[in-house]
């Protein structure tokens, strides 16, 4: 039997130009932004965003039309916003074993340069010429900024329900990646239902991903990830594994209080308890819950067009969660 | 003779309309956010530039429609997104009087304030349904972020050309002066020569607008102002009035070293040159320049349909650079 195409092989070509398209944005911009941008660029991100945006618009047109591509690449514009904001907030110096901007970058060029980016953002989407698009971008933009904002105020809160993680992970992750799939089919002529049908597959898709980071942020190679192990605890920053591990305790409440700022001074009850998560079954329940909503992203995409771009869109959800990295 | 109108007089009712639409966004957003736009909003700026959006719509329709309600919103809250970022770069803890948003936020709260509003703000550009006011709109946030970025990266050189002043000014006023009163007339039905004249009325408005800020930043009642005199250059930003001091300066070089930071341990030789600077014949040399921008601003209106908000509009640029708050 012969290997079938990836998503990845099936926009290839595409994506360069996307590739260009962001690079050809760094070398508008005046000096040392454009090297920042390029170092950006180049710190060899996934692309899985632009990635989603071409193959849901692939599934009507094949090749991208130019409005594709500036789609795609007013998505991970956007995403490179969000992330170069994050790293300042969290103080971040690396990602992905690169330095960040606000490692070498004061804090207010740090923030112009995310503002840069969402401006730039902002154009690629009007370049699509679609309204809905548009819309859609910004209210995107903001449900990722609520979200961000939701975790911020609710940092250390350890016993909160477990609808406020899902909320958070949508506006954080998946918001994005359906806008990516559902603008890609807009471009390319979908119904509504099919439409509504790309929408539910990035949002599913999306929610599966994010759990795999939170679960990796527990079980993942430091070396690889670029960060320290259980970083999200460390922050105060309450994950599924988490919320798993705690279900399981039979006195939770005595886990929370060796979590308090006063009591776990130098941090050695976290990273106890960072073990103590990661050698638990939680990871296996929120492994499971992954690939439950990444069974449910390959059902999503039942009313759209058969061919090869559908059957890469179905293996997609299963290669996110098993990825390590 | 009956007293003219004003241009705040003629567009007061849809004003309104703008702030409700404004305070409608604070009640969107969940607890703390909410709480903080409400404040922020109340905080009592001047509300020129939605003035100047609805003036330039009300040349051609009169009372503004939904659309020209949303681009006024979109506008100011643009300005209010950037303002918040700005207070935070400056660690400014006082606007106009007001607790700013980072005297009682912590940064990462106070960065994703900015960026929620920057989401917003396109939120409200694409509620005007025009492509061409959602690229006009791109595009001037584009510029505002370069320009803010230039300035920070060239804080503290004291003998940059006086074109880099201009095109600082323009990026971060004029710029969107322009925006709100040319994307006014797209909505309003404005032909192309009469975009373009609404564009240079804006822009130039926005250059005597900046300048007298400049002034007053070094003649202003500190008490008004809500921050102290001289702020500009404590921070090493060039304005205006510096560079005409320092063009009538037989050795302006000895000026620069005594406002090394080295040299300059204390802020003594910063304040004494304010002094200097606020007592000489500079400030009426950039006043004069002002004034003259405010005359090219009036003219600029003339291809624009004759009758009360032709008038109105005539009388602003005056308005503009008589004020001393």
């Amino acid at each position: 039997m012969i290997r079938e195409l990836t998503i990845l092989d099936l926009v290839e070509d595409d994506l360069q130009r996307v590739e260009q398209k962001m690079r050809a944005m760094g070398s508008d911009a005046f000096g040392p932004l454009a090297e920042a941008f390029l170092q950006l660029l180049g710190s060899g991100g996934k692309r899985l965003r632009p990635v989603l945006a071409l193959g849901a618009h692939g599934l009507f047109v094949g090749r991208a039309s130019e409005k594709a591509v500036a789609l795609a690449a007013a998505v991970e514009t956007l995403h490179s916003a969000t992330l170069v904001h994050d790293d300042l907030i969290d103080g971040a110096l690396k990602r992905r074993g690169n330095t960040t901007l606000n490692a070498v970058w004061n804090k207010g060029a740090t923030v112009l340069a995310g503002d840069y980016l969402f401006a730039r953002a902002a154009g690629f989407a009007a370049e699509t010429e679609n309204l809905r698009v548009v819309q859609l971008f910004a209210d995107t933009l903001r449900i990722i900024c609520e979200g961000e904002l939701r975790q911020n105020f609710s940092a250390r809160q350890w016993a909160q329900p477990k609808d406020v993680y899902y909320l958070r992970i949508y506006a954080k992750t998946a918001s994005l990646f359906a806008s990516a799939t559902c603008s890609g089919g807009i471009l390319g002529g979908a119904s509504p239902e099919q439409q509504q049908a790309l929408y539910e597959y990035g949002r599913l898709l999306g929610m599966a991903f994010q759990i795999i980071d939170d679960v990796l942020d527990y079980t993942g190679d430091e070396s690889l990830l670029g960060k320290p192990v259980g970083g999200d605890l460390l922050q105060g920053i309450v994950t599924l594994p988490f919320f798993y591990f705690l279900e399981a305790q039979t006195e939770p409440e005595k886990v929370i209080a060796r979590l308090e700022p006063g009591v776990d001074k130098c941090g050695e009850a976290s990273a106890e308890i960072v073990a103590q998560v990661r050698a638990s079954g939680a990871i296996q329940s929120a492994l499971a819950e992954a690939h439950s909503f990444a069974e449910q992203a390959r059902a999503a995409l039942a009313p759209l067009p058969a061919g090869p771009y559908r059957d890469a869109l179905a293996d997609l959800p299963a290669f996110v969660v098993s990825r390590q990295l």
